[in-house]
């Protein structure tokens, strides 16, 4: 299997190293063969070719089955910079087709203390939200003159229909349970997304219970009682938006992966965290959002489920073991860097 | 002053009730006389006269110096009716100019409990948030066909300049703090807003410190250092969701209050949460934030600050002593009804 290697900006390239030291380790265990090539994206292309995506970048992550990436962006390319690392990263997604953004939240008991919400809130919570990823007002038309500024946010059927299906399939391997989020008392696309929601859910998975549930609220039931929730699917976003609230159950947003999937097999795998540049380059970056994203591609794109789950069994007894970084450890305790906690799982 | 009173939908009404007892309290305590006169909108308008702001409701709005209103809504007129009861709210705001929405999140000691949040994350929090309230993608021109559905969202720099003016204005009499949140990495009104933030802020405000975040970054800060905060602006849809996420904070969102306010002192005065249709009519719902609604309308719609700051205290000292109601109250402990409270207080 041929696997793009995009460490891109900040803690990227140190979190996108125990990746992929973690995936030549599992290809030692079992025997398998993974070729990894790795390009720049984001900030670092920029610097390097001007184009946060160059061609080739793009060329090897199509011929790719998968493609594992770190973080892009920082203050060197902030706005008003007219490139911008970011814009790498949505032309990506959209030039890959990856229209379904899975982002599991499942708290480690073992991390309870460090989230700020209480115990007896994140107890049994386990869900994933499914976030549309190449539509709505990110990839819309936009205007700018001195007077004002405009975006579009438009959905299609097609675009509705594609990840809700993902989303509905994804809920029949769980507890059957589905959570459609919109905002139908005040936009038209979200009551497109309501009415196409409601009839492919009715007509291809009448096994799944279907909920509606408005954004606002859903911000508030995040919180208040999250255990409620199985699979969420929502446009993009309000995606955004929720599953940065909801990492933080999870006690640090540096624990989450994230994988972006498409009509094959073919997907992007990214901790959902950032490029951090306030803590670059000192060895202190939490990598288990990397290696946690390293099992999905494992699951999702090479179709390797054991070694998936060996990889979730290894992060989940680090972590029990108290292998945690700076965000994560205890005051009193030593926080361990990137690499010891690589070299743990 | 002349009062206008819109109970509106479900437990609109429960609520209200307390909030027009206790102006009557303030009148006669203080010596006022408020004028109050009650008109339909909402759902319960739909069905009287087949609109949701019939325009005597408005008329009388325009005439009058607050008003104040319980909330709208209910199954009975969810999409896909066509004429729906937030129209009427929306409407309303649009036509009394009321851009500068004002939730303040200031939770009760005696309240940390009942919030999912952990107390050492609640203490000493105090934050405001300022949405502006007539303008994005709530007001943009929308479409729908077979094929697909489009929302528009346009931001002037006139509608810009005029809430970061309200917003400042206010942190100067708190602690000076500005936040601005956005999604500048994304989208062109989001672009637009922190250009003119940024030069209303250093040209009128240079004692105000300014920050900008995304809206996805703010979403997690909220919940994990929510102490950090003094005031927020935002964008309409943002300032919709973060508000509720951050009602969290206050154990319930039938704890926050608002302000709705334009360029002169008019403003519409109604508690944060829904018409909650399944409990309406059971005399249980919580009536602080129609109470500390008051307050508000008390202080910014008719200047009298000392009697908003009664109330206030009032509310205070009626939670400090236990008077909860069943979305608050231990369990164990007896809840109060929306009746009691009011006359707790
Ligand atoms: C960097 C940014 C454009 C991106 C997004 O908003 O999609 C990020 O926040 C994410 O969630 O992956
Ligand atoms: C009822 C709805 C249109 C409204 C809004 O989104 O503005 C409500 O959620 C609010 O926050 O006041």
């Amino acid at each position: 299997a041929l696997i793009a290697v995009l460490p891109g900006d900040g803690i990227g390239p140190e979190v996108v190293g125990q990746g992929t030291r973690l995936l030549r380790a599992v290809a030692e265990r079992f025997g398998h063969s993974f070729e990894m090539a790795e390009v720049p994206m984001g900030g670092v292309a920029i610097d390097l070719t001007g184009s946060p995506l160059p061609a080739e970048t793009l060329a090897l992550c199509q011929r790719s089955d998968a493609v594992l990436l770190g973080a892009v962006g920082g203050p060197k390319w902030d706005p008003p910079a007219k490139v911008r690392p970011e814009q790498g990263l949505l032309e990506l997604r959209k030039a890959l087709g990856l229209y379904a953004n899975l982002r599991p939240v499942a708290p480690f008991p073992a991390l309870y203390d460090a989230s700020s919400l209480k115990p007896e809130v994140l107890r049994g919570v386990d869900l994933l939200v499914v976030r549309e990823l190449t539509g709505g007002i990110y990839f819309g038309e936009k205007r700018r003159d001195e007077h004002q500024a405009f975006d579009a946010c438009v959905y299609t059927v097609e675009e509705v229909v594609r990840v809700v299906r993902a989303a509905a399939s994804l809920a029949r391997t769980r507890r059957k349970r589905l959570t459609s989020v919109d905002k139908a008392n005040v936009l038209e696309t979200s009551r497109l997304w309501r009415a196409v929601t409601e009839r492919v859910v009715r007509e291809e998975f009448p096994d799944v219970e279907l909920k509606h549930l408005l954004v606002d609220a859903c911000a508030m039931h995040l919180i208040k009682r999250p255990v409620d929730f199985d699979v969420i699917v929502t446009e993009n976003m309000f995606g955004d938006i929720l599953t940065d609230e909801a990492a933080m159950l999870s006690g640090s947003i540096g624990m989450l992966p994230s994988a972006s999937l498409g009509a094959d097999r073919r997907g992007l795998y990214e901790p959902i965290h950032g490029s951090a540049p306030d803590i670059a380059g000192r060895g202190v970056a939490n990598p288990y959002g990397t290696l946690l994203s390293v099992a999905m591609l494992l699951r999702h794109s090479l179709g390797l489920e054991q070694e998936a789950r060996q990889v979730e069994a290894a992060v989940a007894a680090s972590i029990e073991a108290g292998a945690l970084t700076a965000d994560l450890a205890p005051s009193g305790t030593r926080p361990m860097g990137t690499q010891e906690i690589g070299t743990a799982v």
